[in-house]
């Protein structure tokens, strides 16, 4: 990958311009079944893009209470595209079409849509970052879009990590797709670029989104450097991530039933491992963890985010739980 | 009142020479403890001219999930203000103070609050409308402030119906605003003016208020015309507003037993009667209300506002309760 | 007025069900030839709630340089609809269509619209305040219009003083009106009401403009009582304006001449008399007409700017000569 | 530059852990004399990040009339910032201490600053683009950033073409930098790296810009694969400027008297050489010039923009000399 960087030829994106960005975004958005893509720098800017070119400000948005782009995008929602977020109760970020339809609520002349502000967006997230990695059961999720496709709300697809649903059920990514009005992906995270996120939808959305990219200086010049990384790892990684899969429920496993650690197996369908610690702070937890050499994020109060990735070994999984047994022992023999 | 509007005595408000808009700022100011005031068009105006005060873009702000300001407020907290919602679980609006400290979450160098956005802001709602008028329990409120101020976050009360909360507990308004920076009153709705609001808070505070005031297009000339209705109403409609709070009870009590209404009379505290119909939609129901004379709101989609207000006679409750019953019946009728 | 105001019949203007308002609005709609109206509380409001309704984030808009709505409305082009001023070259607020033309600049496939925002609204002004109550010729007006139609462009009409100019040229609102998609016209002011502005255009664009109306705060209750005061002026004082615009040529002519003071008594064409004080700043000078009983406003380092009204008789006009001289000579005097 | 980018040493720069990215942050704080350094994907989002950290929405900024970050940054400072544009009427982009004391106009207790909105920010910039390359003297510099301290505003300086100011005039970058708050330059561009720019100031400064960096989405992760092509150019790249600066001069010397082209070959100060076409549109001369081979751009209805960089041979700048006069005959021939 690093010799396809150094090798990449450029020109232009501001002028639409550069030849990898080019073949790039061309890769995606037949991928992903959609008219065009938009190759950007970061999963935030392409997600709070895709919100703007959906929406105007003061109009409202359903998000699963704990999608990353309402937890974990530095308020960019308001601060950006000016949306009031709405929630849904998700269930590891997988809500039902009836949530949908109780967050819509009520309709009467003396309860005008503008007062509480009009749903103009629904958001899905798929594998659920803060839901562990959670694949959407493509049924629900159809009948999902379906009642919002009814209700005339548009739809977009967080999919930063999409490769994992598809490495984990099968169903292709333009499946997914399918059934939404805008997908985003991320090359960096389990893919293994080191930077880059892209957009796709209708040539006219995304001509749309070309123009919200460029508004918040998204406008990168000689970007093929970077589009060069992100297509060796759309083109090479994929296939891959099962290894990814089965290094998460081989450490899930590992770390169940260690005292102090508290996680369900069940839960690990991709490459998130997230698990409880009982006796100290998740920050304290990960903290010592990093002392060890074992780098993993805390993730709420009491919550810890362990992802295996590129060139992780087996062997090494073993090791890692080996040194959460260690911290977790050390971590009660304070209490 | 019509009359005091008539004669008012007026200057320009744009330039802070309208005698009775000063009089009647002075008057909210000292009555709530602050050091200065604003008068305004509207609650909604004041309300979201103090959260864009209290912030800039990008912030977050604590609201319970029903708040006035977050739900029915046309999405200003994020189109005017750019700010995030947090959602606290507060029952009928009120909430604790382990509510707020679970929602500011973690703190840690590898999750640096500019990701989730830095929450700024605590509102508070006293009575609580979508609580069907609940009073906040001074303790619990206190405690609640104590915890935000010590975590360095502003609070702001949403006092739209504060002198219910003052009629029906005792406490004063200024002892309910000794805990917050910021409080917001209304002067129509149960106060009976015709039209207007006030912002209170510290003088640096109000100045900066009054900057956004005029920002909105909330700068309006001869005002005095209006705060002479809104200065009435504060000097002789507080007292009788334990009339209305019994009007209220009385309605509630009229209209428990009825088949096809759910009512919860301990949950009529001051001037609200929330009731759920069981056979239809609160839209048809209200309609159907209305077509017999009776003014009532819907409010969620089983829900039904009822509100008895200055005017408003003791016979007039007995016929409420009846024109209730009679669209009950024949509600079921249908069914 | 004052009687007017205090018997008007009221209802809830968030409900639409403001009789009074609603009698205003539709004498409005009638008046500037547009299907629909929506009132409003202060001018600025319906200016900002135009510029919004018209446009979105990020979009350009052209104003003269000298635009109440850019110079004098708190930001609130930038902070509330967050589009970007273009200026135009305007003599006393009136441009041409050239200027217009010259400032939508290029088109190329190396200078896309998106870089430097696309241009989607043009405002106009008249008569034009900061010009000193200039009003625009109508086929210039007229050729403005027809050239930013055929680009696309949509048009707003800051008309707060277009009763002003319908007095001056006996060119009625309609055909002033006719031009653009939306008109905005105050009652306070040169039509003396205490308070109130509204906003004409489009059934469509009204509704739009509805909904931005209650975002910001704007969506009064029984607003009747401010709407019967603009009522009344709307349909007694607009005959009377060229008592007015007599006055003003009166003051204007009475104060050529005076040492210390410089004026071109032919650009006084309505209400407004704008002179230059020439040996001390606006401020100061304004500051020492006060003291005397003279209001008036400074406007720029060496402008003042004084306005006849309602009920100023010929004899006031006189008296308001006298203290000018006597300050001019004071300030001379001190130099 | 290309194998410091495959070998670059990279970390994850949300959490701050990228170590070329932090030496590279390092190296331009101490260049520019400023604290700290944030590294960026574009000089779009480092001046908009500096602008939207400096103020908030509803403040004005003083900007040059041609202003890159007014006229060719998307409407970001209005969308993002939500901040109102002063202009100033620079000369190719410098103007006096006067026209900005000028530009900041009355204060008065009849004209409050909360009325034409509070100016909060001055920009500079250093070479200016649109005008030409043009260097700022840097006395002029000092009078106007003295100036705008006294009136307590905050400085800005939009540096992309800083490395080309200190080139042509000795005065180091540090020495500019030392009159503003904060500073922006460009890798890309003339100083030849793929992508990046970086933005300098004080330490609470930057931590602040991070915020908004991040909250715009440009939180990049393994950036260092960026910054070491940035950090490369930064190093071997400045002094070779120069040479371009040289070709610019004989590049205009080269055109000057061609008939159909006008040129003052007196504004070619360092990089950029601006001419006006006589005879037909930039948008036609540019696309004839391409088909030829010349790279170029338009910029304004007359106006070309061509530009020297790296690599370019002295006989490429005799050959484009050849290809301007060519077209310049044939668009002759056509008239």
């Amino acid at each position: 990958m690093r010799d396809a960087i150094r090798d990449a030829v450029v020109g232009d994106d501001v002028y639409g311009d550069d030849p990898t960005v080019k073949e790039l975004e061309r890769e995606v958005a037949a991928l992903l079944g959609k008219e065009d893509a938009v190759f950007m720098v970061t999963g935030t800017m392409t997600n709070q893009v895709a919100i703007r070119a959906h929406t105007e400000p003061g109009d409202a948005v359903l998000f699963d209470q704990n999608a990353h782009v309402y937890i974990l995008e530095g308020g960019a929602p308001a601060a950006f595209a000016g949306v009031l977020p709405r929630l849904l109760p998700g269930a590891r970020g997988v809500f039902s079409a009836a949530d949908v339809s109780g967050a819509l609520g009520l309709s009467h002349r003396f309860f005008p849509s503008t007062i509480p502000a009009p749903v103009k967006l629904l958001c899905l997230e798929n594998t659920h970052n803060l839901g562990g990695g959670k694949v959407w059961p493509i049924e629900q999720m159809a009948a999902v879009c379906e009642l919002a496709r009814q209700r005339g709300i548009a739809l977009h697809l967080d999919g930063a990590r999409l490769w994992h649903a598809t490495a984990a059920s099968g169903i292709t990514e333009r499946e997914y797709a399918r059934h939404v009005d805008s997908v985003s992906v991320c090359f960096s995270k389990g893919l293994g670029a080191p930077v880059g996120s892209a957009l796709a939808g209708s040539r006219e959305f995304i001509a749309r989104a070309r123009r919200f990219k460029q508004q918040i200086g998204g406008g990168f010049r000689q970007a093929g450097i970077i589009a060069a990384g992100a297509l060796y790892a759309l083109r090479h990684h994929r296939e891959r991530l099962g290894d990814d899969h089965l290094h998460a429920r081989i450490l899930a496993r590992g770390i169940a039933g260690i005292p102090g650690i508290a996680i369900d197996v069940a839960t690990v369908e991709t490459n998130i491992v997230r698990f409880e610690v009982t006796s100290t702070t998740a920050g304290d937890f990960v903290d010592r963890l990093h002392a060890r050499g074992l780098h993993v994020l805390p993730s709420g109060e009491r919550g810890v985010r362990a992802i295996p990735y590129l060139n992780i070994s087996p062997s090494q999984i073993d090791e890692a739980v080996g040194i959460i047994a260690a911290v977790a022992r050390e971590v009660q023999a304070l209490n």
